[in-house]
């Protein structure tokens, strides 16, 4: 007996569009992301996959697509519970910065080892930066674990607790639950759950608003491989990915 | 030592703009009732009263209130739960039928007696209804208790074992609590709170996307009067409740 997790990347965000690091900067969704959040709740009700339960992080941009998702499946209705666990990578000293400006500053070995080393994190950011969560209310919690900056690793050591903690207890209650995240807290819960090297990771990307859908074994291992409701559609976001900051 | 309780009307609903019996129908809020929300949130923005956590009913007009207000006051990250105990006062039979209709079929002591009367229920909707809620699946876990029509009375008795038992406890582990819910079940806590009499509470009408603040003491009695934030639109609001159905 399986139990059915759906992934979820937010939409397009204002700095997305920008092409700047984001990280845990809170800035909102675009109406482009708007309108994939939607369309990934088309997407899931038309699949007849309806979360029962809903795990966000604490950045709006997830929170936004959820509910916009939710929206058109017409769940909105359901249980929520947000942890700062699921963030986006602190991607340091870089939040705030422009991509390609980095690249072309530092060129491409340093600015590929920041984007996707598995376990050296760039420079922490400074607590005076107008970029740092050094005082949002919203960690007030986590004092101690707070990041100033991590590496995918470090996103994995503190995103596996709450995976097997409250996920995947939901998961083994028999609920269909929806996650929605970010970029490098997905990569990480996908390196994690399909057994993926440190190494091969760098090469998976994951879309913005493609619900991925995996059926869940009670020991928390995948039963099968995901898969995207939209392969094609899927297929040329995650190369849109790849391909950021190369322009 | 007080705690801060905010509730909130959602903003107009499909079905409000349209004028029939709602209850628990799970419409969804129009352009002016988005902008209502909107500004709702940028009111608790302005007077520094920022929620912690926020409760809501499990219908998607106040779910969208409490998204966009949040969204605009930027306290999207805060918990939330959710409970049909919230929700509206289910309209019976009177669901879907049109208020100024009913009005003028049955007559203006039967139509008030409906809307106004404490403790006498519209007839009970039949589950086979359109406007049934018998098999919605987010009522699945309160078999037995699951209402076919309700007086204001039976609001009360569902809604204040929620009050006490949930929303005190967030108010009194020292959190500014939001409530976003209906007319008639914030009548029913306003009634609640300071202890109108059940002749009186016929003449209390209650804004959409108007703030209302308490300040509450660890006994649940208020510590003072209730106030709107904005307090002219408020009462006009008011005033525009009273009157439906009279046009």
């Amino acid at each position: 007996m399986t139990n059915t997790l759906i992934l979820l990347r937010h939409g397009q965000s204002e700095w997305n569009q920008k092409n700047l690091f984001t990280g845990w900067v809170d800035v909102r969704l675009t109406e482009q992301g708007r309108g994939e959040a939607a369309r990934a709740g088309e997407q899931l009700a038309a699949a007849g996959i309806l979360p029962d339960v809903l795990h966000t992080s604490v950045l709006s941009r997830a929170i936004q697509t959820a509910n916009l998702a939710l929206d058109t499946a017409d769940r909105l209705w359901i249980p929520v519970q947000r942890s700062w666990r699921l963030n986006e990578r602190h991607y340091g000293a870089l939040q705030g910065l422009d991509k390609a400006e980095t690249l072309a500053k530092y060129g491409e070995e340093q600015f590929m080892e920041w984007r996707r080393s598995f376990d050296t994190p760039p420079p922490v950011l400074d607590d005076a930066s107008e970029w740092s969560q050094a005082n949002d209310p919203r960690y007030a919690g986590i004092d101690g674990t707070q990041p100033q900056t991590e590496c995918l690793k470090d996103v994995i050591d503190r995103l596996v607790p709450y995976w097997e903690q409250q996920i995947l207890g939901d998961l083994n209650a028999g609920k269909t639950v929806l996650v929605t995240a970010h970029g490098n807290s997905l990569r990480a819960l996908v390196k994690h759950l399909d057994g993926i090297s440190d190494e091969d990771i760098a090469g998976v990307n994951i879309p913005t608003g493609m619900p991925l859908v995996y059926e869940i074994n009670a020991d928390g291992t995948p039963a099968g491989p995901s898969r995207y409701l939209d392969p094609e559609a899927a297929a040329a976001g995650a190369a849109a990915v790849a391909a950021q900051g190369k322009h």
